[in-house]
């Protein structure tokens, strides 16, 4: 009798529940950065799939739901389960997420696990990686414009990914910029400082990242020296922007998924408003990855990753904290601690 | 300190797994059928509100995954996740599925609830419902055409809702209708009988439930008696349907929603062929239970109610095991057995 069958594990159905601590032991930024890149490249070719985002509008509470299904080829499928909404005034986090991973074949659901490091960990990974392709050569200055969560694993992530000396960080609220500046320390070897004018902030970047939650842009064209690169994050739904929109017009835009982009983020505004179109977009991540599309072709040019979040990211992301877990339960013997098998 | 402060459940945030077994507890037939009233109700008169079902489709393993969100106003929100496929190779059921509970205000998880039983008792519950509303008054003989899991739902709630003498049960495969009258006996003190014809079984029906996967008509317009009441259940994905158009075309038709039957239900395929069209739909199930619309009308129309399973009916039984759940806790100190706290 093997270690798994003492379990009981072989027999069905059984489920998993992954909580937050299991995924960050499985879900480091290196590995994340490289999970993100498979699941860029996987979309990009068609060995995955998604449906559009669906969303439940709350409106009256200022958030959202978003169910978030997708399926990869000789893969799980599975479904991402997310709301967003202003909760600053609460000890909530804005974002709260579970994911359920089931298999394809039968539908039998195999493991729900804990999202909202998940996404965190992800999105920042998605932002390592545009850094590390779409950044000039040298880039060393990197610029946070808004100070929250998702900051602070875009700079984890750039930090891995790009050579990095110097970090500025700018937020309305300046105890929230210092809280991640004393995160940061830990992290960083190089000079962290912060700014209190985003103007100078974004002149002295090589790198930006913004992610507020703004409706109206915040970041002007002529602000942006040349040769920067930016990561849009934060805007991920319909009336949400951060940037000008005659920088969006004049510089090479990548984006995660055209159809997302162009629905919730950082284009929705000025692609609904015309100002650009469809020509302006250079291509997606993936393309880029799988040298299907040209990223930056010169030092000067101004790059632009409209990042709104994808379904196959999330799942190639459970799909990996999953297989993590079988594999030290068939080594060891026993569930990782904090694993709770469930009764289905 | 109270029973709640020591379980330390005020402490955010907790997120409770709920198992099959607590979910039937909590959630018998008599309950379930109050709950399904409600949530039709609910949703005809605006209370409750639900985006259309979106489809993950996976046609190489003959199976799909729907997400399926809903909001009730002063409520939760939640989202239920199923799959349908064809496991009958398999021990695995067809059709799985997990709710996850939200507080519409913040997004938090509040919990997780195994839904595949929840679904085959609210989808019972609403052919219970549906047969005491739409069917003539005396209907005593029920016959069910298909003898798989959701006959037997149906038939617990019809026996629930209705004054049966006479159970009579039709399936391809005789063995499976064989188990489903030994289940039946448990539960109903009336005749219960196989049939091998369906001709004759639909002939001699007051109420009649088809459950079947069929993707072409089996119940004949001619074998149908006036004042008969049909249940239409099986047919819940585009392609699929049970019933002869023309009895369609000259029938009472009631569906739950409009737009989820015309796209999955049984009028799906009457409807994209042109043999029938929206005129010919009387209303919802939710609109004749809040008098907004008339049900059979004489003894002698044929009445047939289109079943696709809404997303409001899910919530508002997860809901209520959930509050259930708290209730208990609340009461007795104790978190009910088989409900896990789960680390978020």
């Amino acid at each position: 009798m093997s270690e798994k069958d003492k379990l009981g594990l072989d027999k069905l159905p059984s489920l998993f529940y992954i909580p937050s601590s299991v995924v960050h032991k499985f879900l480091d930024t290196p590995t994340s950065i490289d999970i993100v890149k498979k699941a860029f490249c996987d979309y990009a070719i068609g060995q995955s799939h998604m449906p559009p985002k669906m969303y439940l509008d709350l409106p009256q509470f200022n958030g959202d739901f978003r169910a978030m299904p997708a399926y990869i080829e000789n893969g799980y499928a599975g479904m991402k389960w997310v709301n967003s909404h202003n909760n600053s005034r609460s000890a909530l986090p804005s974002v709260m997420a579970l994911f359920l991973l089931n298999d394809p074949k039968t539908g039998q659901p195999l493991a729900i696990i804990e999202a909202s490091s998940l996404t965190n960990i992800r999105t920042g990974a998605s932002g390592g990686l545009a850094a590390a392709y779409l950044s000039k050569p040298g880039a060393s200055r990197l610029s946070l414009i808004g100070a929250g969560n998702q900051a602070f694993f875009q700079a984890k992530a750039i930090i891995c990914a790009s050579n990095l000396t110097h970090i500025s960080i700018f937020d309305l609220d300046v105890n929230v910029a210092t809280s991640l500046k004393e995160k940061l320390k830990f992290l960083f070897s190089g000079k962290v400082t912060i700014e209190t004018s985003i103007q100078h902030s974004v002149e002295s970047a090589d790198i930006i990242v913004t992610t507020t939650p703004s409706r109206s842009p915040l970041i002007k064209k002529e602000w942006v020296m040349p040769g920067t690169h930016i990561n849009a994050i934060g805007a991920d739904a319909e009336g949400k922007q951060e940037l000008d929109p005659e920088l969006l017009r004049s510089s090479i835009i990548v984006v995660d998924d055209f159809e997302q982009a162009s629905h919730s983020g950082e284009i929705n505004v000025p692609i609904s408003n015309k100002i650009i179109s469809k020509s302006n977009i250079r291509g997606t991540l993936g393309e880029i990855l799988t040298n299907n599309q040209q990223g930056r072709i010169n030092s000067s040019e101004i790059t632009i990753f409209d990042s709104t979040g994808l379904a196959v990211q999330d799942l190639e992301s459970a799909s990996h904290v999953f297989l993590e877990v079988k594999k030290t339960i068939e080594e060891t013997g026993c569930i990782p601690e904090g694993v709770s098998l469930l009764p289905f």
